[in-house]
């Protein structure tokens, strides 16, 4: 540890509207002094989720974010010294290390983790974003061999994995992503069999022609509109994965809900279901031999979309939340 | 048979807003000669459903009703004469009749019904409607003892008898009702733990107090607004039988869906299912069974709204809209 000081970003004031850099500043504090059964942790990647912004709105699955504290945020982190059994200096962890170079956390809210290279995928593939496209998708969905898939936010962390594991499962996949880079990028790259890009305006009719049998699974990472669209394109005894609600997240949230709940769940006897992934952590190590073994025949792609600096995280989630990334997007520090 | 016209209700036009009696005339035409495979039916008892008027509004899980012909509805009739095996004159059938007063309709469409006394229970709980009661409840809701169940339109047909289940089940049990003299009812006749006057105003306020844990199962047979309060009270994995949407149904069709839709499925990791009676038929023996020793028990009440005469089947379908009868409403001929 050459330097003494820890470089944080605080959050100042929980936005009302959409988020900004204002809403953030940098600052110093002493590296903490890890506490019995504490850890204390050199952070090396700082994860960016779409709900970190909701976590602003108040409790979700967990508490809210509160203003001038350090925001909250998962991280990939090295352990520099251990005043809990079962850490060692060295040994690399996942947990909620917030944005700062160096946290002290409580050794049972961490995950020991697998030396892999690139160590970047601990927070892709096998991390939450790939559990989330598999117990999400697999679980939740359970897809068949020739049902249609769609996936929303396609080009994101979480949904560039359901639409390959679903390719995967034999199903015929549609993606929906914003702009025709990402669109083109999904077919040509991820196999996916068609795509919708929602900036194009006429999503519902682009929605039909990428999907003519209707709509067997929808893995919903955006609600809105276009959770309304699927809703409507169901077919009998869907499923619908509800996993987030970007869409909803940057701003006010909506007064309403989309059109056709409940009708349309009863007349098609839709199943909506929502789930977080931790809820599956018991069955976590099927999930990585299964993800290690679709990475290693080739099968699934990892995309990864690594920004350096502790000083641009910030602009990152907002550049996220806007659907800038394309794959995992990450902070190295 | 006695005279030798059939009086019908035919439905004259499709309403665009709410239903009134001037969609409906009453017309006479011959009895009907049944082809090779179909049965001459006297029907005797025609059942008033909220699906009736949903199905004015397109296809759902049947075809649209249409203009200038009979109106739909499920009875309970008397076999005249068959051209069908298996069928013969005198056997008790249940049937998409129609508003009149005899139909021939095809064998395979006819459900052949024991000879129960009273008949109407062929309507009410042995029917239609506490078959949707008894599988939306235990299969889709899937209640455990000591869980908070909340159950909308519960004075009516199915609402009232998924409230006593509820209570044989062990649960706390909140019925959802409009005007005070329902909501003693459920109480003090039919067991209801607690319930909600939706007409008195502050439904959410009076919700939390009638579940003060939260709720657990949600028995949806209106959607809209309480829909959208119930998910606001959700506990954590709840689950949301949608049976129907009754609030929806007389009128231009809502065009947005409840609040908290995905955001709040997602963060309490909700189950919202659609489904429909029909879907559960394999398993109709041991639900009359189970249905029937509660009734020989006294464990569940069946309350039925008779109404004589076919001329009034148009003005029973539209109280029943606006929630004017308690228990299974029925038109005798």
């Amino acid at each position: 540890m050459a330097n003494s000081t820890n470089r944080q970003i605080l959050l100042v004031e929980k936005p009302t509207g959409k988020l900004s850099t204002d809403h953030f500043k940098m600052a110093e504090a002493a590296i903490p002094e890890p506490k019995d059964g504490e850890v204390l942790l050199r952070v090396r990647y700082i994860s960016l989720d779409a709900a970190n912004r909701a976590w602003m709105h108040g409790a979700t699955y967990r508490s809210a974010v509160e203003a001038n504290t350090v925001m909250a945020g998962g991280g990939i982190a090295e352990v520099v010294s251990s005043k809990a059994p079962g850490f060692a200096a060295g040994d690399i962890v996942f947990g909620d290390t917030g944005w700062q170079e160096y946290a002290a956390v409580p050794a049972k809210h961490l995950s020991k983790m697998p030396r892999i290279e690139p160590m970047t995928h601990l927070l892709s593939v096998y991390g939450i974003a790939g559990l989330t496209a598999y117990f999400g998708l697999l679980h939740v969905g359970q897809p068949k061999a020739g049902e249609t898939v769609v996936v929303s936010a396609a080009a994101g962390s979480v949904g560039s994995i359901v639409g390959q594991i679903a390719k995967i499962k034999g199903c015929h996949v549609v993606g929906i992503a914003g702009g025709k880079a990402k669109c083109d990028w999904l077919k040509s790259d991820l196999g996916f069999d068609a795509t919708v890009d929602y900036k194009d305006g006429a999503a519902f009719k682009a929605l039909r022609a990428a999907a003519p049998k209707g709509i067997d699974v929808y893995f919903d990472n955006v609600g809105g509109d276009i959770l309304e669209a699927c809703i409507a394109q169901m077919n009998l005894r869907g499923r619908i994965a509800c996993c987030g609600a970007i869409s909803q997240y940057d701003g006010v949230p909506s007064a309403t809900g989309p059109r056709g709940v409940p009708g349309l769940i009863v007349v098609k006897r839709l199943i909506m279901q929502g789930f977080i992934v931790m809820d599956y952590m018991d069955q976590r190590d099927q999930a990585l031999k299964d993800l290690q073994s679709w990475v290693a025949a080739g099968k699934l792609k990892v995309q990864e979309d690594v920004i350096a600096g502790l000083e641009n995280t910030p602009q990152a989630l907002i550049g996220l939340l806007a659907g800038e990334n394309r794959g995992k997007r990450m902070i190295k520090l």
